[in-house]
């Protein structure tokens, strides 16, 4: 939990909404098995989680194709940013900005004043080979979001390639966060899991909640093919971090094989449509991959909104971003009407 | 998650076991409402949780007569000994053995070495005033629990009271964990909470763990009257920690007002009881002040147990205690019972 002043989405416990964009979720929630198993789960809470997290991390292992010492789950993918940061301890971390307000927190509270690296608004704010030479032999680590959040950018799948290459001549860790693959649009749905050799100083991060409508259970994991970081990571958390309601939760999850399929040919409809109603309304929207879109331009969107009952992100508090750029997920379509209509009324009405 | 070797109670995933004493949770396990709240959080987990896990908050400042600001939550008690070490990364850590192990490696995790204490067989493990001598100007934290675990011997108040003065003289960090206070005998059942001053370098830890059955589902807070230190804290952790699910089971179990004192009552038959059947079994038996037992001068015991489907601590891998040191929590009276029948056949049968 925290004590400061609030600054991520979602925030629907401290404002009168009815409608809320701001978090990146699944809009069909949580599938039916995943809450069953959440109820089954009460009969068995006296006991402590399994701190192995074994049936779940061979499932997760089968599905990428893996050994199961080479996932590592935590309480929320979240989690597994702060113990990837304190298990290494990085002098000097590239950061891609904008990018997910957590991997500058994580490092500043291990005192790790990380290198900004600057992705351009002109250019989308997408990453091109221009970082390849950012990434030098004395970078310990670089954290990269793909998909990124808040942009929707993922970078290319040759690119990535070469990143990871590069990381390997220059002995950086490679932190990369792919929370948001399963969500994407299918033709850019690349996950690097797959290309990763033995040893490599490499983390592939995903999670549970976006996708399975899980985010107030808590769970994500880690894949990398260099053990010696996992069980350092596992070192600077307590053994019993994931629950055993996200245990069951997530091996109920894993079953529901077709929910991530249905829900992206939801968004195959849907963020098409936004994006068209946005343009068509003069509001600049950036096209993501993602289940997310950001737009920029109208300084007054998020409060003009927020009146209305309506929550979106704002992204201001972004390194990078500025007054005006809001990131709004993708939802029903009934939602994203009345979001459209909103707007609308905020810049005609 | 861990990915070593286990070393903890409760591991019931890794053993055939029919009785587990291992684990120092409540006998009567979960409240009804509580699981009741676990089942009704399964409808709302698509939303992240409320980072500030305010109502929760405002419920145990309530019931501690603190001020919100001075509670911090935590996924488990477990993770704030964690971001208690990682916010303040003390240089010099006094630690009395034995005790809990996650304090050690908590420490270990940020490179911190501590002194530690040892605390004598001979007298019971008990902590002594000999211990304010040992609280130096360069002791930067202190991490004491009492009652201790596995021990159970609490710290008198007098003394715990003239351990909060001498750190307050020397500029120590005082890390107390209480998580056990409330299932302890009742004339035992002293908190420091109520002796805390405005910006006390100290910190009391509680669990929800054992007292409401609730170790599958992770929460543990910190009360501190040093505001700077929590907000530290919190700095160390992502900010959704504390899942929906446990904020709700949280509440839930505030509400169970009479379910430690219950608890309590049936220990106050089933102590003695033990204490009584081990001592005329000739098994030296520490009465401890807490739902557990420390046995010791059976080597065997932990093995032969286990080959029966009776799960117990073993604690040689604890620091200061030896093979045939284990410990049992106290449970339902058939339990115990089956215990002792175990018990006795190992040794005269």
């Amino acid at each position: 939990m925290i004590l400061k002043d609030y600054v991520h989405g979602g925030d629907i416990y401290q404002n009168r909404v009815t409608l809320d964009f701001s978090a990146n979720v699944n809009p069909y929630g949580t599938p039916e098995p995943v809450k069953a198993a959440i109820r089954a789960a009460a009969d068995k809470v006296d006991r402590y989680p399994d701190p192995y997290c074994l049936p779940l991390r061979e499932a997760l292992a089968a599905r990428h194709g893996v050994l199961k010492e080479e996932v590592l789950c935590g309480n929320g993918a979240a989690e597994l940013i702060f113990s990837f940061v304190s298990a290494l301890k990085p002098g000097a971390a590239l950061l891609p900005v904008p990018s997910f307000a957590e991997y500058e927190t994580a490092l500043l509270a291990q005192n790790v004043d990380p290198t900004f690296y600057p992705l351009e608004r002109a250019n989308g704010f997408r990453v091109t080979d221009r970082i390849l030479d950012a990434i030098k032999e004395d970078t310990d680590a670089l954290l990269l979001c793909s998909p990124n959040n808040p942009t929707g950018q993922s970078v290319d799948p040759d690119l990535l390639l070469r990143i990871l290459d590069r990381c390997r001549e220059t002995g950086t860790w490679l932190f990369l966060d792919e929370c948001f693959v399963d969500l994407c649009d299918e033709d850019k749905a690349f996950s690097l899991i797959g290309s990763l050799r033995d040893g490599d100083r490499a983390l592939i991060l995903r999670a549970f909640t976006k996708t399975y409508g899980m985010a107030g259970v808590r769970l994500g994991y880690a894949v990398s093919k260099n053990r010696k970081l996992l069980r350092k990571m596992s070192e600077t958390t307590q053994p019993w971090n994931v629950s055993t309601v996200a245990q069951a939760a997530g091996l109920a999850a894993l079953d529901c094989t077709d929910w991530a399929q249905r829900t992206r040919a939801l968004f195959a409809t849907e963020k098409p449509y936004l994006i068209r109603s946005l343009s068509a309304l003069g509001v600049s929207v950036l096209p993501g991959d993602a289940n997310y879109l950001l737009l920029s331009g109208v300084p007054t969107l998020y409060e003009e909104l927020l009146r209305r009952g309506i929550l979106v992100r704002d992204c201001a508090n972004y390194r990078g971003l500025e007054t005006g750029d809001v990131r709004i997920a993708v939802r029903m379509h009934e939602e994203n009407a009345a979001l459209i209509a909103a707007i609308t009324e905020v810049l005609h009405g």
